[in-house]
């Protein structure tokens, strides 16, 4: 165990120095890493964001994601960042020497604040790129939810915002879909948008682009991502095999409850 | 080494701590994590159980597989369930202290009991899914039943419970598809019907969500579990390509034998 | 470093006890290991085996592949073995305790008596088993060869048995297919009449089944297999995309040569 | 720590002995492990090329990617290369004992001398590889460019050599493609040519070959040639989806600026 390197004090470099590997700092890289090898943080896209009280810790711009460390990551404060007048200067609580923020931020902080989320992640994914493409394929007016039913992995979502429990087997999972925007910062107002509009829903894909996944802890963003992920995954084979995302399947009652 | 930790005597948390790695509790993680990253187990979803004896290991409910640990595990004995007058109602000799009890639990317990099986495990393989939903496409009738013959990898698979031996290259390979319940719990009678109808089999296909495999060790289990994952992706695959599944090839006489 | 344990004398199992991790006895795991992330040695199949001077090292049947360890492990002596009359009766210097003898070994054999390989290796890649299934629903007379030019990675192939030098970039490589046996020794006789039909090829494709690829040594067999996967997903991908495997390129003459 | 051994004087074995990590002879055999994992480097083909001030470290000809040592690796003067008179006699600062330099060569001094870049790449990838020989199924005069618009990834490059900042999320990414020619080395004049003709690239594929990348940094090259070889996967799945490559599509105006 190394001691904690004495640092300059409005750092607050202990923010980000722990031995814990559960601590935020040392799990987004592991995180991170992990969705190196799923794909999903490719060339330093994507990215994660924990929020622990108030404090929130973010992946910066433009790193190897597989190669981060704790020492690489911002921490922000939640209140003092929602009483700043602008927005988009935001105030670090504490910055590593040699990076850019996250463009991301502005929209992990929408999950936190608009949804209380302990986790939000962002992937660029080619399963949720390549269903965003298809639905566009299917012209103007289809392009806007990701919908499917009737497949076991639904199961992994929450049924919603202050819900409980989790979706069931025949249930529809709609994820709706919002423009890109040529500034990733610009994307806030339309997530902050689609969460007002489907305020049930986990995540948000982004045409051409990828999906941002939230949950109340890490463990349920991070499943939730793995089970959209899945089910992105799916919809793509569905469609190259000429199967449809939503069926009409009657429920089997089982005999020993009728 | 650890000395092991005191704990109440009514949890029986030596059930779950050893030294040896073939030792159920440590085995069920080592295999969950290895079948996450063939994305098996992705999201929580899927799970495995073994039977040592009259005690059958499972892993919780809910949990991230590759992250699982031997204290995670529920351990309950056979007998005593068998003994209990509601099927429903299962009685843990030791239960981990965060977790709920996996919905698999009936069906594992389906496999050590009505086929004697060391080891069950519980898959959501794209593979699996895709293979159930191509056969949903042919049309009622032609959906119960996943055949496949002709392919070397059928050898993996045994001729039956209680047979001798091994399929032959030559053998269909016959796995039934059991209709998903809204209630994983509720695919039991389903599952024991599909044994009782199909007494050979090492696996039913679960349409639209997964697959159940089991075997009379862990080892066969296992194997049987990715030789069958193989096939499925062989199967869709072929699918793809406009190859049929089925066959009629007239066995090779090798010379030196006639 | 642990002193060898005393064995009894007549299993020799000093021959699979070596701390240099490039002993045939230590490489075969790790190689076994490596192809199973692969995808080639799913389920227990396929295999490898490595020649040292008269030695032959095989890995046993029926082992999970990425677990096998040095004392699974036969060895046999090539000469030995070729004296025996029966060729289907084979010694075994040395033999695990608990496994049977691969059903792969006379077709290793046959690379190291036929060619003079240093290592043979056998997998079950979905690519491969693919491949020849495209080729037989191209029909009878067109389902014996495998046949691709004008892919650079054609170059990661020697020339011929006993010739200098790699193949080219507009070179045709030609692997043949024979055809599955119910039994896998029943193939020697096939994969030992494609070699001799065939003199420069290192690799045979057993219809619906797998692959045996060899080389002069470890080296040279791994890296042809490696080529040869490769080529043979190229090859499905390129039908899925409806693009020709053999094509007429006229060869690029640098002008600094003019 | 070892103390480095004594070498003869005049092969310089110092030059790729450290301890940092970050050390081109160290992290050349890093990357190309990492590569072979992704695929990009199988059966040896590919490799990759530091530069380091005027040092240029080189993985050797023929070696398996994964298993590359710092002892393997290439030294030669960029400044001693341009003043030799015959540009395909290199001289080497230092060479490994048993290996033969890359035919890549001189293709890596080209992005060296040409483009001041830091860091070299080359694979085999699929996709690289597919996207060419869709390129060349659209015909003569189709073939020579893939450009693709309109996805977010497409930040990931950089505008152009000596070019501040990144390219947008509608801009047309561009990258030249270059016949294939028998020996590789013969490349380095249509690649030279490229370079000429696309001054802004940082990419060019080579026709049923492959891509090279380059970047001012190790971390550019290889983050860009994640990103290109994201993109290129993604190219070949639109393909196969019937899904353009170039679209027409109108920025978003993000209401709080308009």
């Amino acid at each position: 165990m190394t001691p904690p390197n004495p640092q300059p004090a409005n750092n607050n470099d202990h923010l980000v120095q722990s031995d814990d590997p559960e601590h935020p700092a040392n799990l987004i890289p592991a995180l991170c890493a992990k969705f190196w090898t799923l794909g999903w943080v490719t060339g330093t896209g994507g990215g994660a964001s924990i929020r622990d009280g108030d404090l929130v810790y973010i992946a910066p711009s433009g790193v190897q994601k597989e190669l981060m460390k704790p020492s690489d990551i911002y921490v922000l404060s939640l209140a003092a960042q929602a009483a700043s007048l602008d927005r988009r200067n935001r105030i670090y609580l504490r910055s590593p020497p040699n990076h850019k923020p996250s463009q991301c931020t502005p929209l992990f902080l929408a999950a936190f604040n608009k949804r209380g989320a302990g986790c939000c992640i962002h992937t660029h994914s080619h399963w949720a790129v390549l269903v965003t493409l298809i639905l566009e394929q299917q012209g103007p007016g289809k392009d806007r939810e990701f919908r499917i039913n009737n497949i076991e992995q639904i199961k992994g979502f929450g049924r919603g915002y202050g819900k409980t429990g989790n979706l069931g087997y025949h249930d529809t999972l709609v994820i709706p879909v919002i423009e890109n925007t040529a500034h990733e910062e610009d994307l806030t107002e339309f997530l902050e948008e689609a969460m007002d509009k489907y305020p049930d829903t986990y995540a948000v894909l982004v045409r051409r682009h990828g999906v941002y996944v939230w949950g109340e802890t890490v463990h349920k963003a991070k499943t939730q991502c793995e089970s959209l992920d899945y089910l992105f995954q799916l919809a793509v084979e569905m469609k190259q095999l000429g199967l449809p995302w939503i069926t009409d399947i009657e429920p089997v009652v089982p005999r020993r409850n009728s």
